[in-house]
């Protein structure tokens, strides 16, 4: 067995010295923010500080050992997580779990109010009248954003897997095929090698179902979702990603598709041709590749963020696509690239106005995007791990159009 | 072309007079609470109330025509919904959009403070400082327990998509298949036949992939959502439905599959055993399906929603599978049915202490399970629409142990 079989067919718990290690570099920013204890309740921040999704409450105390509060399954939290488990039934015994922290009188505590319902941060409220309280969004995000070599072990996994996905769709695609027949083959091909099927976004009403496999001129449409494609999609309460439309000899087909393995995401796109693309998809696919290029050329711990994406849009204008790259005219979205690790809309944002500075150990997709209305999309995205000096690509597929 | 092929392969609009519908009937119920206008965020409220998931916030004032305040995708918007479109850019700009429904100086307006982030209802809150705010969460829910022949057309032909995912079921069944296999061979087949893949869930935290494909000891584990099935999942941060459990001879499976047209749900579980099933299987099915008919004996209009739990319970109790009912013991819900439409968990529950009433055109899926922990789980689902002087089923395959 392989070490992507391994990873990809076998249920793993997360050993307990990453946990130790992420929940250690949480409190320094709880110390920094003067936060006396946080609060975590959202699902994919409460498995990245315990190792389990079971459900609950953990509670990280600025300095001291955390305590998971359990209200189920305690028996399988108990076998997944590293943390201390505690049972519990209702919010209610909240502020008596918390009184073994001694936390001051008017305490500021902190609570994912980014990812909250209103009315549970109310009832925490109430809970704590004399509390103060801090928004800790920003705060997971940037300890998530650094990878440990555990988690890039699972992302690289998952560049294993779309490239297997990205195989099986050269050797399936026909003329006449409907998108979602292709999105079907392909997500059945994922699930075979791992592929967990939900995919998580942190962002209110943002959604993805394996990514966006469209065609023609549905690939040029853009939708109500924060990314650089959309895509017809089967009905108008999804809006998005593979639909009907029939795939014609010469239509372009752009694969975005996100690999996972054990929780872990990855975001490849590629553009495939149903015969010899035409200039405008052979140019419009070598430019988005050149804009890639020339922003990973840069891409090192210490630039900003921001610097990324402005690198892009020079590109950009210098290639004279300046008008529909990252959407057609009048409908552009303003980033070209994402961190990606357990969501898929994670720090770092390759974005405008954005000073935070790329670090070692952050993963990215970049996907420059050039949109030909009426006609489809070309484009490229491709996953990267920043490393000492530089960046490491983690995707795998060779950065061509695939002609079928 | 079938109604059915119909309805499952192609991109239809919401008609405008179910969304004139819609609205008239939530605004009797905020002319009821006294709350001069809402804002609808969450992506299936939009969707419900406009007919489209473009990005924005729906105004609904309690007498009047609403307006969608439309982010992206204006072009689309306009083009599915039957809503009056204005595009708008900022929250900023929600103060000056107010203005034209002539609300009160200290106004009570609604938000769904259900879903909506924390963070979201705080920007509200400094938008209008002089506003009360109410919670529309159980308003909405109520709106839409009440579907139309448009929204039972669309379910009724979900019932017939589940139906032949059963049959695929049958033909692919295998010894020596791990539940993944089985779970991304039936999904596919799903996504021929209309599915859109993304299923929602409006409880914080909770989420579905298709449903549950879980056999023999992996069956009987309970996990963290609200659900009378968990499975093991692929991995800790899934924990849920299929994993790598290899199905082998005599193993009971449970195919716990939602199916979808045009964004409308149906859920359907049956139990399916490789080779004839011992009497533990047999009785523990022929029980949950005597559970089920006594609940739907007594299923009509008028009736209260815990009333329908109550007779469950009670028939677990003289069946004598009380403590095994809904749960291996001590991890049992406490509920035997919910709604269904757009999303999984929807109004109404049943479950203890809820007295208001079933009404006619509500739909919920009925799902007693009986537990055999280390053995598996025997159980039936199926989806019944109210009608006026009773129920009908929805779901279409025959309700017998499914033996391959």
């Amino acid at each position: 067995m392989t070490n992507f079989e391994k990873l990809a067919g076998t249920y793993e718990t997360t050993p307990a010295s990453e946990i130790t290690d992420r929940i250690g570099r949480f409190q320094i920013l709880l110390q920094r923010e003067e936060i006396e204890a946080a609060f975590i309740q959202q699902l994919i921040d409460r498995f990245y500080f315990s190792g389990t999704v079971q459900d609950g409450v953990i509670i990280i105390p600025a300095e001291g050992e955390p305590v998971f509060l359990c209200r189920r399954s305690v028996s399988r939290a108990e076998k997944e997580s590293a943390l201390r488990i505690v049972p519990f039934r209702s919010f209610k015994d909240l502020p008596g779990a918390l009184q073994e922290f001694q936390v001051s009188d008017g305490p500021k505590l902190g609570l994912e109010l980014d990812v909250i319902p209103a009315a549970m941060h109310l009832r925490y409220r109430s809970l704590f009248p004399n509390a103060q309280w801090a928004d800790l969004g920003s705060l997971i995000r940037e300890v998530r954003a650094v990878k440990s070599p555990y988690e890039i072990e699972r992302i690289r996994a998952a560049g294993i897997q779309v490239g297997m996905v990205m195989e099986k769709a050269a050797q399936v695609l026909n003329p006449g095929m409907r998108e979602v027949d292709l999105a079907s083959q392909l997500e059945g091909r994922a699930r075979e090698l791992g592929h967990q099927g939900i995919l998580r976004m942190r962002g209110f009403n943002q959604e993805l179902f394996y990514g966006h496999i469209i065609s023609g001129e549905h690939a040029s449409l853009m939708s109500h979702i924060d990314a650089p494609s959309g895509g017809m999609g089967t009905n108008p309460s999804v809006a998005q990603g593979a639909g009907y439309r029939v795939i014609q000899k010469g239509d372009p087909v752009n694969v975005d598709f996100v690999g996972n393995v054990q929780g872990y995401l990855i975001d490849q796109t590629r553009l495939m041709c149903l015969g010899q693309p035409d200039t405008v998809l052979s140019d419009g696919f070598r430019q988005a590749r050149e804009i890639q290029e020339r922003v990973i050329e840069a891409a090192r711990p210490g630039v900003t963020w921001s610097s990324l994406y402005d690198i892009a849009v020079k590109g950009a204008e210098e290639l004279g696509v300046h008008d529909r790259f990252m959407g057609p005219p009048g409908e552009q979205v303003r980033f070209v690239g994402h961190g990606i690790g357990l969501e898929v809309d994670e720090y770092p944002f390759l974005a405008p106005r954005l000073d935070m500075e790329i670090q070692q150990g952050m993963v990215f997709a970049l996907e420059p995007k050039i949109f030909h209305p009426g006609r489809g999309l070309t484009g490229i995205e491709d996953t990267y791990l920043v490393t000492q000096d530089g960046t490491e690509r983690l995707t795998v597929t060779e950065r061509e159009i695939i002609v079928v």
